[in-house]
């Protein structure tokens, strides 16, 4: 999951939560999230690489993740996973969102560690996981360092595995899975 | 989706959200829900049977529901899945959860009308929609009067359409394509 | 079904079979399919319009029909749609074929009317069914009289259903059922 | 795939073909089959173990192998599931085959080492893969040895993935990334 900041002032509604009341939201309720994992595909539609997002953590250690975000009051999940990947590839990624709602697969992030293979210390996220081909061109936004683009059998290689954190590595492998590229 | 209240006092974790900040949150953020298809199938898994609960609104007027819950903080999805099978069809119902996490499509329920197929005029909810069977004696619980089992060209009649609210007729009847059943 | 020609000469590997084994083939064991319901999508996916072909059958009555044809021997699924919607749409249609090999449904087409909700009299056919968005110009190509794009709401419609056979009807809706657009 | 005979007599239609006509068959054109993957599942339907077939192959190597089979002409793709599984492990394994003809995945096997992750020399076989879980007692079956049930963990382990062919290994792996316990 992104360390970015979530609730920005703009996308505040009328009757939105203070700070310390969404702290509070956190520790109460589940949290609706996309996670995306942005691919390149053939004229045939096979995936032919992974884009993975390089991030320097709070602690300075490199990693590497997926686009994550919530979805937002009033948004259906197709305009988050958009914003998302705008706010994360740039406005000309030209991502191809699923025509359909069913994702891959439902990644559940635990604020506890170990009661699924997803962990984010700070929320119960609960994330409707796609996979979606980009056209554009795409460039690292903000907070990301770089964007590198992994064949899938580099991508599910153990030593980028372990560049991911609160199991983005799983569900990126179940990705591949997905599209047959495991 | 259903009327009875669903932020129970047993239920309540520490830090848990008062009445008015519980309204607050439903006016400012998506809220994780399931809604699970009950049905009877047969030996080779083929759909026989549709279950459907029968309940009066407030305004006294007869309708047909799904059944629909909230997702808990800290709940599994699968887990909710059970509590509100059990809730509405009784302890010996044996639901069959499906083993994988993917639903067969995500439900949005808008608190504006037209923006998807579904509304819920309380709240923004993001639904998992899950076929399950169930292979034990199924019981209405609670405010439901009555449980009927509708062959899936029944469910998708229009006598029984007008009957469901919120878009939950959709939901149905995309869950008899999902089943290969429409 | 397309009542094009489905074995044609240019594509017979060695070892292929004659017009009287083929026939024989048909009747003894099933013919592996793809159906693919080609549809305009808008920056966020959403299905917006549904590709229609418009045909003559040989009795003279105006069918409508998705895009459908069979997997040669040492063809992958996704080169088989490929090639059929270039069959049918011409070449610079665009294809994005999905990245997943997960099909929406499989249509199975049956030899004896009410098996299953599919029919073909000249064969059994298990059919892998994909929606797949188009981006550029669609012509449609040889048998093929017009092509038209409807709405989700009109392709779903009693009067364009009853213009489709063998259970493409029912294919349609349940692939607008997948895209949330029943 | 299982190194059974598969076209047995018993299971001939009229105008079925000669074991040359069947040999030219499988040179000519894909062949329809389904893979299962046999699970054990707790109350809330997470996966707790898989059952894999133990085979000693031609070549006197022990093998494990997942349920494979062909579906037959104007046979059911739910019904080929129950004959194969009730083949290997036995008539009262109570298989509970999904309400949804939607596969997990499809696994290509293709003749070519390398064209996909599957292969088997003997055909082009087109697999409709399903996780299948099983309520009752599993016996083994005929050419196989034993019946082993395993932990997710320890199924996608590598001195396991060594013992599977053909690909059944990634289709494993697969089916567990599917339903969350990669």
């Amino acid at each position: 999951m992104t360390a970015s900041a979530e609730f920005p002032v703009p996308e505040r509604p009328d009757g939105w939560l203070s700070g310390d009341e969404i702290a509070q939201v956190r520790r109460s309720m589940p949290i609706v999230y996309v996670d995306a994992i942005p691919v390149r595909v053939d004229d045939s539609g096979d995936v032919i690489a992974v884009g993975l997002l390089l991030r320097v953590t709070r602690e300075g250690v490199m990693s590497r993740a997926l686009i994550s975000g919530r979805v937002m009051y009033h948004e259906r999940v197709r305009d988050a996973l958009v914003r998302h990947i705008e706010k994360d590839l740039g406005p000309v990624a030209l991502p191809q969102i699923p025509a359909s709602p069913q994702p891959f697969t439902v990644a559940e992030y635990f604020p506890t560690p170990g009661v699924t293979a997803y962990h984010d210390p700070r929320q119960h996220a609960v994330s409707l996981a796609y996979v979606v081909p980009v056209l554009g061109d795409c460039l690292p936004q903000h907070d990301a360092i770089d964007l590198a683009w992994l064949t899938p059998e580099e991508a599910c290689a153990e030593q980028v595995q372990v560049e991911m954190n609160g199991g983005q590595g799983v569900l990126l492998r179940q990705a591949m899975a997905h599209v047959g590229r495991l």
